[in-house]
């Protein structure tokens, strides 16, 4: 048994808008394990915002950071399942994902500083139109996650979808359970620490921290992740302050 | 180590109506560890819907198929949990699937072409009558997953519960949470492949995939287990089509 | 690889309001993954009232009897995260349990009979602030799991906060996804097996399981973990009896 086949090798973590206790997920590592069964499948996030690949690409960007090198992500947010676009392999600090070209890897491709791009191989001719996520991307990533063979395709003159996209956006990306508001901005770019911000009306001030404030009050810090996120202390932010995913954060 | 008890053998995986945040699943996963200790567990499916097990019949049998050779199913919809009822194991295919006497299995072991019934012995005394996932459903299916002795038993004349069941059914068995409505009828028996159906008064033409309608637009299609499936191009089937578990297709 | 190490040893369980399918656990997971690569980490429950300690540690202290020898917890429900507090870790029946001191230990300290408590080494200067989760608990737990040598401190003259809390509470705990209302009750500490509650104006009786009581009537059992939980068969108990995590269970 190879090294990176064993039990103890990186992770292959999971990126979807599939819902987790649903029936996809179980198939996606199931489909995993046929191919590399001693890999252990982690689920980064299964509850993306359905539709919606552009707030998940900022979303992503900011939590590759944080995984251990060696692991493979298989991103799916995929309205445009089972038509004609490419499957994409990007590579960088040691990380590998895969996913559809619709946008969901551009951002972590500008941020990785030796990123390198390819093409997947068309799916099988029996791959199900409308769950390539089960029958091309999580197959495609355990194949290269142990490092099986696979013929990949250079991307040619056509850019990823998503490659024009700005660094940094100015919307809401992600609202948890708790309705705090991450969004698709860098704490540590352009905005000053004390600034204040105007958003559903309210004002916004900075905290560190949600103890920082007294209750019910919203503010805005720098996640865990390094974005701009909006919150209440033990109050709901989303409902609070009408805030969703794919709203611009200022104006409207 | 035998093979079987290896991280590289084939999971088990869990298919109960108990959540996936909550504790019970948890509960479930640690009474394997302590069999099968280095066996990876796998979430199928936790959010079946409470209280019927015929619906959960329908999906279990789509999904068994998308299943690696050599996997258990642990499979949990028990209203009945704490009553009289056999607890059943089912084999085919290199498939095994444990669960309650309530029709659970029924349609999987009509699907099954080398289909073998057999009884688990009863549940241990101290057993709690409210939760034989974790002490009786859990642990006989680690201990078989490892090829540890069961003293299985001959069902005898009592055929299981859902025998009769036919194979395919006219009604609603899942909704996912796109709002997109799963049927327990096959794509591939009966259905024409260009059927419309009439289904809370809209008109549900056929399509291959979420593209190929406008948005907006119901339609239905052959899901990804095989399943006739109603949905709505970006938008909530189940709202707006008034679906839900348990619903008869047509008429009503 | 030391024994305690590979992927058949005990897993490390997550206890956390965090929500299962958001990146949180995913991240708690890669951090301990960092340090414990073939360490199993499983869910125990992910969805735990967000701000309340307190009733999180009664379902912790009822959850550990149910866990294998040599499993770590992780727990995080932590409103004061970020700001000054210890990190704690307890023993006893050889199960490790590693979180803030902010109570949610506390109950689990009183039960076990060789309980012995300890203080973690402060956080990395550069753990983020509101996610002492990944950044701290994770990694510590992950360290002590594998045997890796931590520097761990005398409690000193300072008790773990909750230290006085009764060992039993008469209010709702945990409500799961069937409307259940688990209570900081034990079922064999002071209430009679025949006792009649009083709660929303209806009167509650006692039953074995579901099915003994009658469809739509409420009742009181003792649950899968020891606690008396009401409950009605086939209903919602928690949305028809007015109950919700922190409620008292009599009187108001």
């Amino acid at each position: 048994m190879k090294p990176e086949h064993d039990a103890g090798a990186a992770p292959i973590f999971l990126f979807t808008d599939f819902g987790l206790p649903a029936p996809y997920v179980g198939q996606m590592k199931a489909a995993i394990h046929r191919t590399a069964p001693a890999v252990q499948v982690v689920d980064l996030c299964q509850d993306l915002t359905p539709f919606q690949p552009r707030p998940a690409a900022y979303l992503l960007a900011a939590l590759v950071p944080y995984l251990p090198v060696g692991a493979s992500v298989v991103a799916v947010v995929d309205p445009g399942v089972g038509t004609e676009r490419r499957g994409l392999v990007l590579k960088g600090s040691g990380i590998r994902l895969i996913g559809p070209d619709n946008g969901l890897l551009a951002i972590t491709g500008h941020r990785l500083v030796d990123a390198t791009w390819a093409a997947l191989p068309d799916p099988e001719s029996d791959a199900c139109a409308t769950f390539h996520g089960r029958d091309w991307f999580a197959p495609a990533a355990a194949q290269l996650h142990t490092g099986q063979p696979q013929m990949l395709h250079d991307l040619g003159d056509i850019a990823p979808v998503g490659a024009p996209w700005p660094e940094d956006w100015a919307a809401v990306i992600y609202v948890d359970r708790y309705g705090n508001a991450m969004t698709g901005l860098r704490a540590d770019r352009g905005m000053r620490q004390d600034q204040t911000l105007k958003i559903g009306g309210r004002t916004v001030r900075p905290a560190r921290t949600f103890a920082d404030v007294p209750v019910g009050e919203a503010f805005w810090y720098a996640n865990s992740i390094g974005l701009i996120e909006i919150a209440i202390n033990q109050g709901n932010a989303a409902h609070q302050l009408g805030l969703e995913v794919g709203r611009p954060l200022f104006g409207g």
